[in-house]
């Protein structure tokens, strides 16, 4: 786990500028396209790939048949041509002879139907035969390229958790629910207790007799529920850190990461990120909705906070359209050049596309690429040499790091689970919404926003938000309540600490954890018909700031506790009045843009190289109206 | 099935006047809460509490091991406290080791579907497996409680059908289903001929080759479907028996129920109050739905109408949230009095809640209980407790019966389930919204209105009516056919008399058995692309009252029939239209309020003491902006 | 396949006028009826009924056991009545015995879920076992019933590919999918090639790996979709052709025919068209809306041009409601005659109904019928009996053909399929709705289209209208850009010549294949949020003759090639747009209505005499309103 900066400067060191490239995926075309390939990445600025995603049908033909004939004269010309190598792993997508030997490491979903293969990922995450395949061919791959001079970085499996087969319910699954069910709980009784099983009669007397949450007559355990998900995110994990023990021991000296997607619910991130050297995401927001500008910000914000403010890499984003939506809008020009830089603001020190050349056929062949379908003669080929060239020349982003921000928000996975679990008071409660209803004013005023687990030190900041922290341990608690104590400042907002880890309520009045910190008891829980939440608040030393209408009850409080200040919003506030109060909060505290006087509209987010150097990246708040020309995009320098 | 009322009156005298409490789960709680639940119970002036109903996991924690020293000391507790026990079978959730041992016990869906444990009600209702564990538990719970001082009332199983498990397909099931057609029919032709088989080269051959509704390419053939709707009523009633004559002959003198839900399609009603001592029903009126007070009304009425106008028991009722809509609603003070008293206006002679104790966990802790999570300083517990007092003090009130309308509504569940098959001219009709829009312009009226079965004595009623009677056998048609003869007015609406009971068309001209009565043939079925259901009428003999818009074909019918009359509505008449009619109807026929005089916008409902006085309970038709501290609620006395 | 000219003329030997009549299933009734009906035949003009759909399960009520003496009276009656029998091989509908002893017959979708008995269709289109007992009872058939007097035509199973059986994938169907690929690619590597599967990692080693496209965690391989579509619709064809074989061998003199269902995107109906003597088809447009007319007579071209330009039997229509939509419009007095001569005037020589007379009980006892469940005395069989005489009377109607139309649209199975599946740039682009886009402004200036396919000769047409050919080989491009290079005018679409027939995408710039022919170039898909396609385009040649908007790119373009005209309309045209558009092209190409000076909101279509009289038959252009009497329709014969 330790030298995960000495890695990321390994892998900076092989960069001309921030890391540019793609997807390369050679074995769907032949030698004459591999000769142009070659010839145009040198005309787009490319100096990193992720190279072999969808090799294993290619290197492992029959079972235990290597050959990776097919791969080296690649990563020989790769690295000939100074474009450095982030080298797949290739086990996210089996070959077919593996579930023809092996049906059994088809995923079952909870309704008993069983994935196919035809598509990809379609093997259980606790399949001891998936993993021993893939750790073989991890083996073979890291002693036939290990030391190879193309090679910069490990790209271990592909997009964990992105579809259907993050979670299986077949009869391993079960058994190793049960086995992870044991470590965390060590007696039946433990587990009884956790997960309130005297309701509904659902008491075990062995841990054998527990299942994955199948289809049910009624809602399930909340609980039983809540530990699968994290259950599954362990899973996929061990299958990641399966592979990571093999290249740690035989690869020290190579940077290891996985490309994570937006913004995977199914993956605790911040568990996640303990194994990785350099953390990677792929981002595609959608071009025809004009807010997802914002959530991509806040996700590389995440990206950013899971590794305490490291850089990052832009594993994926698409030059113009995707295929997966219904209806699959293009970039127009200057929007790539705008989302690139967006993603370098943000701290990302590579942006990498899917993929180098659009595939003639398959699932993804309208998925745009950095070589169309019409080839370089294209306004989408043209502005990605342009963009290749700009980031190739900017060598002094290379090294620089994200300024840490004066506020945070927190986010942690397992509350998130238990916050969308059913027979809540209201389905509409969602945590990104609320995550982001947090984050926007702070964007739109263009101040910067870490984001920390519930691990985190706080008190490198001047304000906390909390939206929503609805599970929440003793503990947790009180590491909030004794930030705001020591002086920190914390914003909350409603449905906040109801229940503990095992997602049972903290009695006494809610939120019980909170309430001294909040000067407050909530008494009711009063979503609107129209699914606006609303609660009924008695005050017990907070300040009412704001009411649920005229004469209304509390809508926003303010406490002082300790030398610091807790606010309380209980309700989903309007986005201007979310804004006027975030104001307020940012007043008191001291929180300020790190560039000042900024055009109406604007947004700038702040590197610093190693000489104290400030890096300005301005952006628009929105890609509406996007500048053909720029992108809006405008880079400036001040000393530090 | 006799003694139904010297049991209801044995209940009674349990009671210090409604009986008022709760669902009491001690099993969630350790001591410290129970020795606070018996001060607060007593606070509250809680009488009568349901136990046990998730009680099999602690009862019986292995396989025959039973273990009834978790609940002695709340039988006796109660018992010594004055509060009566409503004392659950505990079988509607079996422990986990039952489908361990048992896995052919768990429900399959029509698609092959398995549902599994982890919430409820994972049984089939078919499976002689569950329904012998089952058997044994309440021949243990009955020999240990049977004649314990707490014991006032059994409680089989809860809300049979309310969940997925209702239905069941799996091979138990299919032959079930066999014996229950072989018993229906006696031989396969008559099975054949009714079931139209000829129809899709479906004819069977012997009743093996009959299988339960599954998926299948197309629409399914409709009486099959209806008689497995029959079937699966008679299957979760079978269970209910098994349980029953158990207790019936160990403790003959404790009388019987089980909660019904609203309104339960699955449930045969009028079947299954024939085997129950004293109706039950559970109601949770959506208070975001100001028109659910209105069917919550109905649905009382139907209740009362199970045992032929007899008291029935509100079992659950929630004081506040639910929790198991998308978004849950509270009730704002002086909301649950209202439903309260709205139920004792309809009949009831105990209202319920789920549950005493607002669960800490387990999948119903969102879900409102009389002791919230915040306890005893709370809105809700004051309002509990005060509404308990009073309803302990409206002592005449017990022994009172409900004052017999003078109009009855014909509801028939096997119509109602014919009407809902698939393949009919319009999917919009539905027999709810039929019934809800005869029954509202006699509530909105202030008259009340029992509901009656195909075989109840019309002869009480000055005006029935018949919504939607779509299913019908020549005999009950010659009964509705008598009973206008006779004198009595009928009041009846499209697609009524179309099928017989095997949902066969009368042929010669719809409604062929009520042509005569009507004096008129509907030619055509003419629903609009609006769904409005509209019918092609060729009048003989009746009067055209209204009709289809200006020059439209007639849609509104008035016919003398020997001694009285019979009124015919061919389209789904706008509510104002509606009600204009009904002023009509009910000014020919004399049926008028029993409390004349009230305010607009508010509704009587009036009871009968034994010496003969009327309680009135007036009620507002509506609750939107319910009265703070009244609830709208009024209780006049007047002579008899 | 020969001889279908001289077919249609012997059963046109048969038939009064244009043929009349409707299905009839007499096992559903007693002798009375049966009597009843040929009396109310004769009444009704009945010339033409289909015997025996739903009859397998009273023909071989055991396996082996054949029993036709429940039909010998019907065949002898209608022989003795003259009403020639169109007699069905019953194989549709198998009884319950054959699924019992064989349940893997049944279906089983791409979910695993199996589909079971209870409608009809309940067999997989691979089964050897159903296709077994399908040729012993057609066998049997033929040997009875093949020189009956009454036989007239032989009527192959039913609706094939109606219900979801149309698809199945149970191992049978899985090895079945195996063999028809490798018929289709001869070497797994051909196939590799053409699945495009070294993209995601699907490469296969043997055609014993590969599976039908069953649920998957993602987007599955488009080409294994295409095949596989292309797949079912051949498995059905050889149950139709299994048969077929019989007959022929068997009745060499008797015609063959099936019904084809609206318009069945799931049979490639050219590739079927083959195997049949004579066209059928089922219509049933929905009164309710409008536009179905439109879309019926465009169904109609269809029919007429899968032999190229025959007559063909309209075997099934409704006389009023149908049972199987949501709401049920029945059709106002008028509108099945209007309905019955649309397709007359749209080449039928025939016009059914389903069914002669409506069943008691059953699916589709809804399904209005020629007679009624009110009989004899109503409106329908009134209006039934005009029509009967009316078609009867117009004897030189029989013989005629429709005239050659001088536009042609272009329909190819294989690429609608292709252009509906998955991960495509927009999920709103359909075949249908392309079609009736291209097809209104002709149908709307009462010009007749026909429809051909991708082998069709082009030169009979003055203009080709290509609407969204998406998938097209490199020959049918060829073909397409010689027929304009020898005089003649397309007029192509957005999103066409973009895959080969392997859905590969052809590369070198949108659309490859057709770039020469346009004189432009499709730089990139554009499709707007709103669902609206557009395109950019860059011209190498074309005219611009409308753009995107005041400004915009170009939408509409022209170019002169060879001694021909290409059009190109690279965005979804507003209706209106599309009509104008349209008109300049007939303007320039001389396209025509058949008769000039029609009243607005009229059509006519014409059909041809041998002795060269034109019979018009002028029709409204929709049905709102239609006259209650007349329909709107009016015959004018002309001399030729």
């Amino acid at each position: 786990m330790n030298g995960g900066n000495d890695r990321l400067a390994g892998l900076r060191s092989r960069l001309r500028g921030i890391g540019y490239g793609g997807d390369y995926n050679p074995e769907q075309w032949g030698t004459d396209v591999h000769v142009e390939d070659m010839k145009l990445m040198r005309e787009a600025g490319v100096d990193l790939v992720t190279l072999g995603i969808f090799g294993w049908a290619r290197s492992e033909p029959a079972p235990g048949a290597y050959d990776f004939t097919w791969l080296d004269p690649h990563m020989d010309r790769l690295a000939e041509a100074g474009v450095a190598v982030s080298l797949a792993t290739m086990t996210a997508s089996p070959p077919p002879w593996l579930s023809r030997l092996h049906p059994e490491i088809l995923p079952v979903m909870e309704d008993g139907t069983r994935l196919h293969p035809g598509s990809r990922q379609h093997w259980c995450p606790s399949s001891p035969v998936f993993r021993g395949q893939a750790v073989r061919l991890v083996t073979e791959l890291a002693d036939r390229y290990g030391h190879h001079p193309a090679l910069a970085l490990w790209h271990i499996g592909n997009e964990y958790g992105c579809h259907l087969s993050r979670h299986c319910h077949c009869g391993v699954s079960t058994e190793a629910f049960r086995t992870w069910l044991r470590a965390r709980y060590g007696t039946i009784d433990a587990l009884n207790d956790a997960w309130s099983t005297d309701f509904w009669s659902q008491r075990y007397a062995s841990f054998d007799e527990i299942r994955t949450p199948r289809t049910a007559p009624s809602f399930r355990n909340p609980t039983q529920q809540l530990d699968y998900a994290d259950f599954s995110s362990d899973e996929l994990l061990a299958c990641y850190q399966a592979e990571r023990e093999i290249l740690g021991r035989m690869t020290p000296e190579v940077p290891v990461t996985t490309n994570f997607v937006p913004v995977a619910k199914a993956l605790d991130l911040f568990k996640w990120a303990g194994s990785m050297d350099i953390v990677s995401y792929d981002s595609y927001p959608d071009p025809h909705d004009p807010d997802s500008f914002h959530r991509t910000a806040f996700s590389y914000d995440v990206m950013r906070g899971l590794k305490d403010g490291r850089p990052w890499l832009l594993l994926e984003q698409a030059p113009s359209a995707v295929n997966w939506r219904a209806v699959n809008g293009r970039k127009p020009p200057g929007r790539m050049r705008l989302d690139t830089w967006q993603a370098v603001a943000h701290g990302a020190d590579a942006a990498l596309f899917f993929q180098w050349r659009q595939s003639r056929g398959g699932a993804e062949k309208y998925h745009s690429a950095m070589v169309p379908h019409g080839g370089r003669d294209t306004r989408i080929f043209r502005e990605v040499a342009e963009l290749g060239a700009e980031l190739g020349a900017a060598d002094d982003l290379l090294g620089s790091v994200p300024l840490r921000a004066d506020a945070a928000l927190l986010l942690d996975w397992r509350s998130w689970w238990a916050l969308e679990l059913d027979a809540h008071p209201s389905a509409k409660v969602t945590m990104l919404d609320a995550a982001l209803a947090h984050h926007r004013p702070l964007y739109e005023a263009s101040v910067a926003c870490d984001v920390v687990s519930v691990g985190s030190d706080f008190t490198a900041y001047k304000l906390l938000l909390i939206p929503n922290l609805y599970a929440v341990s003793e503990e947790t608690a009180a590491r909030i309540r004794r930030y705001v104590d020591g002086g920190g400042t914390v914003l909350m907002s409603y449905f906040s600490g109801i229940t503990d880890e095992h997602d049972r309520v903290h009695l006494g009045g809610y939120p019980a954890p909170f309430r001294t910190l909040l000067g407050l008891t909530v008494e009711e829980f009063a979503p609107r018909a129209d699914g606006r939440w609303e609660e009924i608040i008695r005050v017990e030393g907070a300040e009412v700031v704001r009411r649920l209408g005229s004469g209304g009850g509390p809508a926003v409080t303010r406490h002082a506790y300790g030398r610091g200040t807790a606010w309380y919003v209980g309700t989903d506030l309007p986005a201007p009045d979310m804004r006027s109060l975030m104001d307020r909060v940012r007043a008191e505290t001291g929180v300020r843009p790190t560039l000042p006087n900024l055009a109406p509209g604007t947004q700038a987010r702040t590197r610093v190289t190693a000489d104290g150097t400030r890096i300005h990246v301005v952006l628009p708040l929105s890609p509406e109206g996007v500048d053909a020309e720029t992108g809006g995009v405008e880079i400036l320098r001040t000393e530090g």
